[in-house]
């Protein structure tokens, strides 16, 4: 039997009705194959927020916050006081906070993963959001920062973002890998109104057609080199490290799942550790998911980023581990399996 | 400010985009209003199972596996090897199983809470599942369990079940309450073949016209009397005894939201004390969901009953709170809430 039949039937061996576990057997067979095991398990998971700003968001055109936000998000989670930091606390997990390129001077002294590849990303409506070197610097760190993480014996990990303004670069990237028009692609992110919705897609249709976006034609790194941002650059490296590892993914929403894009663009075997977290409400994630053929295993009408979508899966995932090693089999337990 | 607005207030000030966090702000409302509290807490979560048999299952025309399942499966919740068992150790839930008339003799000393109400429930086809006194019984003896649970500290439970069999008496009851034909609310339960379900909708068609049940007038001591089961009608006594102490209640599939229903023509206001776990893969299940008008936080595919959508359901419950209660306001953690 190949691993994948021996899981099925560890699987079916337990004592529940075949297949009654739903989601939770696919999520199980996934992981022991991800591990190559018949007994996986999950430790010590974390979730890695990268954080950086955006040029395009300073004359605030696509963003209702300002964007010192980012700054203060950051100080916040250093602070244990954001949604991230509630969720990780409440579920056992383990939180890293990656300045990637934030506009901001942070004290060298806090406890963050000091990474920044320069105060925020060049205006992309004006020229390129970065340098080449800047996507090889930032692509290079975020793999650094997988590759220690998994040192220290993590093996399951959710990547979450804060950057204000980012989710237009993520609508960019959903743009550019699927050809749909840019009004399907674009949301509100973190509250857009009607006026600054329209406003913000009519601003991302003139950088569409400033970098030639709609042909899909651009290879990941110049994609990135356009429109950026340093924190999805980052990303990608995450992706593509955790995969080479062969590290359990959850993969949060909108904007983490464009930096997935790009890294699957690099590397389409990423997506066979990835685990997709929760549907976002913001509506160009579900574009992202179809262009995956995805279902996350949550829907809660999280609209956040962070990698909150990530934090609350990631227990389901312990969960489906749990019974595959837990449970007992028919057989040890002294139930009847033969039918009527 | 009324406490739903000032619930709502504080909701507001936490540092997250107005509403993001989706279904879980509802959740933490929900849970603030039931505890009467801005700062509500959920202490020690428990699953309680409740095991019976049924005499329709005796002869397998309803059934696919063998009635003996029932004992056996009791068993294995008390060893630690069924599903419930992995899930609920995994999140820190408590587990009491209940013999409510399982057709067994349980030795005295297990850690079980002996309820029994009789050796299983009689065959409905013939006559009545059980007698008018019996569901006053079971009635009590759910209440007092909660009340006794309650009365060491818990306020939050999910209700979960086993006893082969029980899915036809859920599937009546989904029919009594909503009219709808016998082959909309009868599903594979454990896993029918298509000759067995065909088997099992005609059965519960005569069923059906034997005792009446298509026209919805039965009041719900009747409908326990005539359908049964034991753990069903315990259930039922659970839930009003929980909204009577203001208990948090996550409700689990088919079978527990079959025993709700029931509660619910008993005492309609059970519902504010709700909220539902999981959409179950019994077909039934759906539309008991539209009965309630209801979006259960998890749809994983799960049709195995025990409380397992329950215990699944139950942390992001704890995250809600928590995040009410700890996360940071905007003021406190200096984040600028002014838009641009």
């Amino acid at each position: 039997m190949t691993l994948s039949e021996q899981l099925q039937h560890k699987i079916n061996q337990k004592t529940k009705p075949l297949g009654s576990l739903g989601r939770l057997e696919k999520i199980a067979l996934q992981v022991g194959l991800i591990q190559q095991s018949l007994a996986p398990v999950i430790n010590h998971p974390h979730i890695i927020v990268f954080a950086a700003d955006h040029g395009i968001a300073e004359h605030g055109v696509v963003n209702p916050y300002p964007q010192s936000v980012t700054a203060q998000m950051v100080l916040n989670f250093i602070n244990g006081g954001a949604a991230i930091n509630v969720f990780c606390k409440q579920s056992g997990i383990q939180l890293k906070v990656v300045d990637a390129g934030v506009k901001y001077d942070f004290d060298p002294a806090l406890p963050i993963i000091h990474a920044s590849v320069g105060k925020g990303t060049s205006d992309y409506s004006k020229g390129n959001a970065m340098q080449a070197q800047q996507v090889h610097e930032c692509i290079d760190k975020g793999r650094k920062i997988v590759a220690d993480l998994h040192k220290t014996g993590c093996n399951c990990v959710g990547f979450g973002e804060m950057g204000i303004g980012n989710s237009s670069a993520a609508a960019l990237i959903l743009h550019h890998y699927t050809g749909l028009p840019i009004h399907e692609c674009v949301g509100r992110g973190t509250g857009a109104d009607d006026t600054l919705l329209l406003q913000k897609q009519k601003v991302l249709q003139e950088v569409s057609v400033f970098h030639h976006l709609s042909k899909g034609t651009h290879n990941a790194e110049e994609l990135l080199s356009r429109i950026g941002g340093f924190e999805i650059a980052m990303m990608v490296g995450a992706y593509l490290e955790a995969k080479e590892r062969n590290m359990v993914i959850a993969v949060d929403g909108f904007i983490a799942t464009a930096a997935l894009m790009t890294a699957h663009a690099l590397d389409e075997k990423v997506i066979d550790y990835c685990i997709f977290a929760h549907c976002s409400e913001e509506q160009g994630h579900q574009h992202m998911l179809q262009y995956f053929n995805a279902t996350p295993l949550l829907q809660l009408g999280l609209r956040l980023g962070e990698g909150t979508g990530a934090a609350l899966a990631i227990p389901l995932i312990q969960q489906a581990v749990a019974f595959l090693n837990q449970m007992a089999s028919f057989e040890s337990a002294g139930v009847d399996t033969k039918k009527i």
